[in-house]
């Protein structure tokens, strides 16, 4: 059994503050700095070259992709970590493409995180030849699958809304199309229970920095099936996916399985500090991750709801549709959002009118959600209009 | 004047250790560790997701790149950090070949880290239509420049022989024949004054985690030259690169200028530790260095030469012809590096029979030179052909 109180002590949160806005940066495990520390000093100081070997770096990216593996529902062995995200997706789409040679045209929606439409218009300017991406409404995917299609690129929880595609379905009838699929489980991983294998997914790709923990600029994942592992060839052929690396053979030839998908060399530094959140949550079971989630989100909805009707929900209610956020809109979101940060509540701004908070049962309780609820309903109440004040304080990304 | 007992002063080098590898792995800067852990405390434990704007992170890329900058002789501004080497190398020959529409040739040596050979094919195995890697001996590259050449790519100095290329040269027939360049400075950087604007590369490239000590997975660096900046339209599109990154909007729109070969989030840990690095960079002079570099690799080759004539020189003796390695060559190169290191002295072996040595006077000295000559001479002498001794011994990489 989770012991949800047990973890929340277990992360350097700033006193009083309530922080949802770990699906953006999650927040400093105690652990981290001891653990990176540590791999600065004793490893990359004392072991210097040597730790490649001894320290067991060269090895990080299979191993800490087998304890990202558990979260996501993958099979051991199929999750590689390294670079960002945008890279991660670029690499996806790259081998999905090669393995659907008839089709030319990516699927994603509106609602996806620019950066992956981003990287799918650079990958389809440099094949050029008729390659193009398609992006239809979030709830028009599942239609728009049809025999044409090469690859769907969805990110499975809307960054802004927070609605969540059903990856099963989708999945089920890209294959009946002959289609391939890439999840993108930014707002996934760490938020819910994810089955990647039950599901059929091809590719998944995410990054570490939101729910799990990572701290800044940490590293990303990708994980392929072991259906396509030894099949798909790498666009982005680095010598550490090369089957060996040290013989320096001039030709590429790909490592047997996922490790393929390995670039350049390890962030080991970013990777320390990955390690030392994994620690909690290799504690963590995610169906009661995800039941303490639901408890949260939906504390959160009713309060609000009830204490400020201008806010609009725009989050789902059903829990199959959604993740581990929630948003409502208003016009004057923004200085809402500002005035929250003031108070100590901590959440994103998403233009035009997104006001999006995140919720993790590792650090988040339900004193926080009640206390939040207060706080934005204070604020609502009596000082929205109170513009002057909002217009003095910085941006907030 | 640089003080070079001085900065040796500032890395935590291993007692009894001579530290010839830092052209592999650099050393660990005594400042390093107590940056890092304010990264992490104070700055993401306590600004979290603000600490994007109040500490700075999101300027990173292009701040610390402009530290580098100075290390290479790129204009301000044109230098930003990132990824892997190997996905810079395919940013820059995706740029490179969008800009010459008309060529299908990348050009390149048997001499290059195989990385970039791989990334080089992985890209020409995306575009298809007849693009190709050609790779030439190292010497043959200036002549092997025709009107065919999109564009060359070579690592200036050779990561097995030391050999250096003539960068002006190069640059300057590339020119002529209406080709761009590539230049890869992974053991260039830091190891003497490079000078890009003066020689008019293009696009360069490098890691900052041999000479310039910013640990193991430290982020890479990309150049582009201020007459391709705004021109290049990056292959990898991610939305750190995008004009407006927070706009979200869905149709990518490069930055103006360098800025957008930044693809994703960037690495804030690897980059803390890389900046308390630079702040030792930053009071060396490099004329100095490289003074002081072949004033330790002159000694080093005239010592083992006169100690071990069996060794022979792999490193051209012309000091323009060379960087800070010097290699000698050996059939028992493997065994008898296997037992340089368990006597302290710390290279690199490399197939088939190079003994790498790597020389920076930032933490190496004439003593530390005197005593390795030493010890090689000694192992040469005494101790070579016991060989049961050395395969009991862990293979280093």
């Amino acid at each position: 059994m989770t012991n949800f109180a047990a973890t929340k002590a277990l992360f350097d949160l700033p006193a009083g503050m309530i922080y949802l806005d770990g699906n953006s940066l999650g927040p400093l495990p105690h652990a981290t700095a001891a653990r990176v520390a540590h791999t600065v000093t004793e490893e990359w100081g004392k072991l210097l070259i040597t730790g490649w070997n001894k320290a067991g770096w060269m090895d990080k990216p299979m191993r800490v992709g087998d304890r990202i593996a558990r979260l996501i529902g993958a099979e051991a062995g199929h999750v590689v970590m390294g670079d960002t995200l945008s890279i991660k997706v670029y690499q996806a789409l790259a081998s999905c493409l090669e393995m659907t040679p008839t089709r030319r045209v990516i699927l994603s929606d509106t609602g996806n995180f620019p950066s992956d439409l981003y990287m799918a218009e650079g990958l389809c300017r440099t094949l050029g030849d008729g390659y193009s991406l398609k992006t239809v409404a979030p709830e028009d995917v599942l239609d728009a699958i049809d025999d044409t299609i090469a690859v769907t690129m969805i990110t499975e929880v809307d960054y802004r809304t927070g609605r969540r595609h059903d990856m099963a379905d989708i999945t089920a009838r890209a294959h009946a199309h002959g289609a391939l699929t890439i999840w993108d489980l930014a707002h996934s991983a760490g938020a819910f229970e994810v089955e990647l294998a039950k599901a059929g997914a091809d590719f998944a790709v995410g990054c570490t920095y939101k729910y799990l923990n990572s701290g800044p600029g940490g590293p990303a994942f990708i994980y392929v099936s072991p259906r396509h592992a030894s099949r798909a060839v790498p666009a982005l052929s680095g010598w550490q996916g090369h089957d060996a690396p040290f013989a320096f053979d001039l030709s590429y030839r790909p490592a047997t399985g996922a490790e393929r998908l390995r670039v350049g060399t390890p962030p080991i530094l970013q990777l320390a500090a990955l390690e030392a959140s994994l620690d909690i949550w290799d504690t963590v079971d995610m169906a009661e991750l995800r039941t303490a989630s639901l408890r949260l989100t939906d504390r959160y909805i009713k309060g609000v709801e009830a204490a400020c009707p201008s806010l609009t929900l725009a989050t789902p209610r059903e829990h199959a549709l959604r993740g581990s956020q929630v948003s409502f809109r208003h016009p004057e979101g923004y200085a809402i959002m500002q005035a929250m940060i003031a108070r100590g509540v901590i959440g994103d701004f998403r233009a035009p009118d997104i006001i999006r908070c995140g919720f993790t049962p590792l650090f988040i309780d339900e004193t926080d959600v009640d206390r939040a609820v207060e706080i934005i309903a204070d604020i609502m109440q009596n000082s929205l209009w109170d513009r002057a004040e909002y217009k003095t304080r910085a941006k907030v990304t």
